[in-house]
């Protein structure tokens, strides 16, 4: 089977899952971090060598505090959860905003954690115009996640088709997959799944 | 019906159509101009404002000089149909290069044809690389495609899921339709399913 270099992950549908189970839309988050474990743990086993994950952006921030509240810890717990595993992490944000919670500066570096291995890129109070420093049709001088490599597939969870500003640059090229179920509802499956979709798609990078 | 104000065509299958249809494959490509015709009209009769249209781009001039040929012949004659329209028109792509074909020079400003109109922008000899001035991770100092607007609904024929390089910055809130079908068997039927499709997504800009 071909195995995508660099996944990426967008795991929506925290809120719609925790209302369809009779919770308040915040206390959806906190049921995606032991998935996001999971997922890591699936990828690192298949030989993935490269994921970025989508935390939470600064769209994101203008909703509801008490939400806000719940995806930052979240994304705080999920980050100090990898930093226990074997990865090479960075996170990537604009750190110059109040909304970027400062537990998370010290990630604001690659870091080898463990025995290093995959590297991993969590995006953290992103983007995509800080990412390409746009403002009024100019951009520039140079790309916030430059050490970001090429994303090969972007799997979403939660059914919607669409990017909402996930790294536009590295995503150029990558296959598109989306998965119904909501992130909380994670299981290995649903990689399984995406690999074999992708392994029947052709690579052409446009040529 | 929620109708999306602008729309991205990736026209893809062409070289697909022919070999299914006994051709060589550089002979899809001429098929392709009679179904974007049709397209505008259905578009503009829906009450569209914006449409952007792959025409080809510099990654694709990479293909065997029959293809490039073939290709870049049914996006002149495309961009003239056009011209015989109502439409406000605008060629966008790297002119600096021997891949951009002289005669659709002229339309590299936007014109007014006809009574104007829907605003279309059809991109030749384009490249993600090109339009953000993209170079060893420096970006800037602007885009050339400011003049193009955010996209709501990108529509894809050939059954491929992704963008191919299209607008990533115009494509980062787009909602992404994919139909199976090759673009040489266009019928107007494909967009009456992507906008109803599109009518039950929501909009909410990451918010």
């Amino acid at each position: 089977m071909r195995i995508p270099q660099h996944i990426g992950i967008i795991p929506d549908g925290n809120r719609r899952w925790a209302v369809q189970n009779g919770m308040e839309k915040q206390d959806g988050y906190r049921h995606g971090i032991s998935p996001g474990l999971s997922l890591y743990r699936t990828c690192r086993d298949l030989g993935i060598r490269e994921m970025s994950f989508y935390g939470f952006t600064v769209d994101n921030t203008k909703r509801a505090r008490t939400q806000r509240h719940a995806f930052t810890a979240a994304c705080v717990d999920a980050v100090e959860a990898i930093s226990r595993e074997d990865a090479s992490l960075l996170v990537l944000g604009n750190t110059e905003s109040p909304m970027f919670p400062p537990e998370l500066l010290p990630y604001t570096r690659r870091h080898d954690f463990g025995s290093g291995g995959m590297k991993i890129n969590f995006l953290v109070n992103y983007s995509w115009e800080w990412d390409l420093g746009f403002q009024k049709g100019a951009v520039g001088p140079c790309l916030k996640t430059e050490d970001v490599s090429r994303i090969d597939l972007i799997i979403r969870w939660g059914g919607r088709r669409r990017l909402s500003g996930f790294l536009p640059v590295q995503s150029v090229y990558a296959d598109f997959y989306v998965v119904d179920d909501y992130w909380p509802d994670f299981t290995p499956d649903h990689i399984t799944q995406a690999l074999e979709w992708y392994s029947g798609q052709d690579v052409t990078l446009g040529g």
